[in-house]
């Protein structure tokens, strides 16, 4: 298969599995324990159906879109992805210049290999958010929010959907190594590069420490403390549930993405594209209340 | 495999699968982008059930149907489809006789490799529509339609769904070339031959251009100018939702073909089967009305 | 796979593949058409729940049943089969002596290997049924039907789904040839045996003629011509729609069996286990009415 | 596969299957008849859908409950298993202490290869239910019961859903050798080693006689008996219908335990994971009458 017959997501899956390492290829392609949720993901993109109108002039033609203030030529962007370094020897200044190219948003994780000021200046026409996760150590997390903000992401997403790591039963079975040259840049991991178990739980979620856990004791005030040192939009990625869409909106948020991870957080949930349809009102109840409070903000 | 044991429809699609050269057949059975549609359109006729009636003298049988004043010996046509001389040098001429000895309606493309008077001479006596691609240059279609009327051809038949050619995945991937001693008949071809490039589009999807669209700028207003330059009874073949049906119904125009263009269009809508409760709805109030219509008209 | 390990239907039907020649698992395998509702039938039995009920004293168990006055040990019976002589040299009288041992009903095909007087005389205690094809030459028809009552038969089942005989692809494709040594028991077939075709379609189906057609005007009228020429109980064979059922009632007829002919007929029909719950409600309220017509004619 | 790699209990079902020999495999992995709901059981597990919460405080977690007044450590418990000598030299004597380390309860089958006080021996600080197959001869069964409150089982486990053994199509194909080492220990079985087949049918499922029952005539009066003859609280095992379930609430058991028996029963019945919506609320009403009882008891 050669690079010239891509057409499709599909076909792009084939070429990785075929040009990757199995190691490489063993990060990207897990899903948690059974992959049921991994599955579901696709089937549930499948039994979608369009309603197409016809004899429109659409001669002329504009997807284009303005999100948290900001506009996008099409409303699909990039969700962040940690370690793109396996990928390719560009990683995420690679997806970073085609995002800016395509005129769309691409999210950029903590856990990049490039630090987010190098991503930045990379592509610095493109619209860039920034990915949050909430280390142990909140001064460390107030650092990179800071860094963020400085470097000029547009807003901040924070993961919600990982107090632990899913148990992806690939990982587990094979185990997942990372490469000697690539960093969990944001970060800095000079200290990590003495144990070699250490090392590779840092470098494969970016989280130190034995039970792999960052997040297991943020709850919702912390949303308040996240507001209090930035200024950015602040959206949270992972929400599945009506009553988590509500809570949002409580605290004041300007955003959800809901997200189940890709299917590498928790087995069993819903797939994204089928959210309930009490979480699907919810959202654009949400929607309606972002928006009026965005007017209200612009006298 | 014999033509002898052809025995089904399915038969005939594995002989044509075996019989073809690639090319040929990879114009005939692609479907649009991941083929969604395409394997919809059969799973949804396998899911129909029928319910029998018995202990009815059925010695006398009778299929026969009136179609805008036409009567054929089954309700049941021969769709539009191009390029027909790639499965047989007969083309589309013997495709017409056939329909002419079962005394049914063929439905010919603008895209046929015989002329349109061509294949009225072949089989004058077959009841035949012409299917009509808008072309960019209006007086183009309008040769077209004056050309149709003046063979025979009992009704025109707007293909409504081609805005753009759909992205047919297996064509992106192998290309499709048009044997040289094929002609896009209706339209003379003299200039395309000279560029092989050009001449395969055009010749492929009967359009020229570099985004192969034709109809793009296509919209209700056309049917009145349509209407104005022939007598013929109007169809418009592709609509999918209800809305579009009450459109076609509030322009006058005489019939619509409920269809998804085969699945070769747009992947992901729904398998023409199997259209919404809301469009079988239009649909039976449409067919009302026509027939109101046309018992007025014959006073 | 030797005959000791056949524990189930399943079994039974491989075991028939494995030692029966082609041409005779041809014929008892063959569906009608694309073999929709062949499969349905055993898709539909699949999806069949049990409710059990526990803790009630089963030490004593009684299946038995009674079936138009007739005792069965279980209400389970065998549906008409023809040409049973392609399955083994016992042929029906194999079957009926089985169907006696386990005191159930047997139905016997009007196109059996063995006539219906010998199928009688070799198990005069078990019940047995006669299924009946009308004949175009009503003289055969009442022959047959006074034969059935004379010799002990308890039931006329009139098979109505038949008026013509289904497209079944594999009979199509590779032809069925009636082994020499198998006639039409019941009809006799010295005039047959001239000539090879017309042999092989009237041993196959039991009929002769060029269309295979029987029954093609057969209808309600007939039911009462039939009670007219015999006093058994008359059964429906083939019932698939609420109406018909109804009407069955209306014709006072005493039972109908909802079949549909082992998806050999007409392909799409519903699976026989599961009717509409309209035809499940007018099968209960036949059973009734026959109950209490039943009643009033035990006075 | 190393026993390293097994990291879910599919891995651990791929391991049993490489590891057992085939009549050890065979008992265990025996499903009823067509295994309908042997399948049934996984897929509908594989149905459920997780809606997890997020942004809580979850850095300390429990999962403890409290069942008949004592406490576990996760609402997970063993079902009862014959034979487990079969799997391992250790059998019911390795699982208890498994049980015991993870606080949570065990069932220990009359059927078990050790005998009950082995058991509790080999582990007492772990929380146990003794399950009770009713013997033919009461005062066998009587004897089993007195044992098992003198031993310390908190609670009686009573199996509904075998008046008969489940027709398992493997079994019946291949059949079942016990081996010569393993016992039924808790009932003794010098007579049964004199001869081979009686030994084998009573070693597989505990049971001697022709017919392989031992429950045949077990009834709701039962449970009175078993009240009037042990102090223990008495679950019901095998309960499927919300009738049954009402009157397991009118005989004042303690519990019931929904199950279909692993699918080795009746094959047909509902996945036990996903009972009718009746049975459910039976189940929730009987929680709460179960409730309100034992707080009246606890003045």
């Amino acid at each position: 298969m050669s690079s010239d017959s891509l057409v499709c997501l599909k076909d792009f899956e084939k070429y990785a599995k075929e040009h990757l390492n199995r190691n490489s290829w063993g990060f990207f392609s897990a899903g948690a324990e059974g992959c049921q949720t991994l599955r579901d993901n696709e089937e549930a993109f499948r039994r979608l159906r369009l309603r197409p109108r016809f004899l429109r002039d659409v001669s002329v033609r504009d997807m284009s879109a303005t999100v948290l203030g900001q506009r996008v030529d099409m409303p699909i962007g990039i969700s962040p992805t940690a370690n793109q370094g396996l990928a390719s020897p560009q990683g995420e200044i690679g997806t970073a210049k085609a995002a800016a190219q395509f005129q769309t948003c691409m999210i950029c994780s903590t856990y990049s290999n490039f630090t987010m000021e190098d991503i930045m200046n990379s592509s610095p026409d493109g619209l860039k958010w920034f990915q949050l996760y909430v280390r142990p150590d909140r001064e460390t997390t107030a650092g990179l929010v800071r860094r963020a903000e400085r470097a000029g992401y547009k807003a901040l997403v924070l993961t919600v959907d990982l107090p632990i790591v899913g148990r992806r039963y690939p990982d587990l079975r094979h185990g997942f190594s990372m490469p000697p040259h690539l960093r969990v840049a944001n970060l800095g991991n000079a200290d990590l590069s003495q144990n070699k178990k250490d090392r590779n739980e840092a470098l494969d979620y970016g989280m130190g420490g034995p039970d792999q856990s960052s997040d297991i004791a943020l709850s919702w005030k912390d949303i308040a403390w996240l507001r209090s040192i930035c200024s950015l939009p602040i959206i949270l990625k992972g929400i599945l549930t009506a009553e988590d869409a509500r809570l949002a909106v409580q605290h004041g948020v300007d955003g959800i993405l809901v997200s189940n991870h890709g299917g590498r957080q928790l087995d069993g949930v819903p797939a994204t594209v089928q959210p309930s349809s009490r979480l699907c009102s919810c959202v654009i109840t949400f929607a309606e209340k972002v928006m009026t409070q965005n007017n209200s903000r612009t006298p």
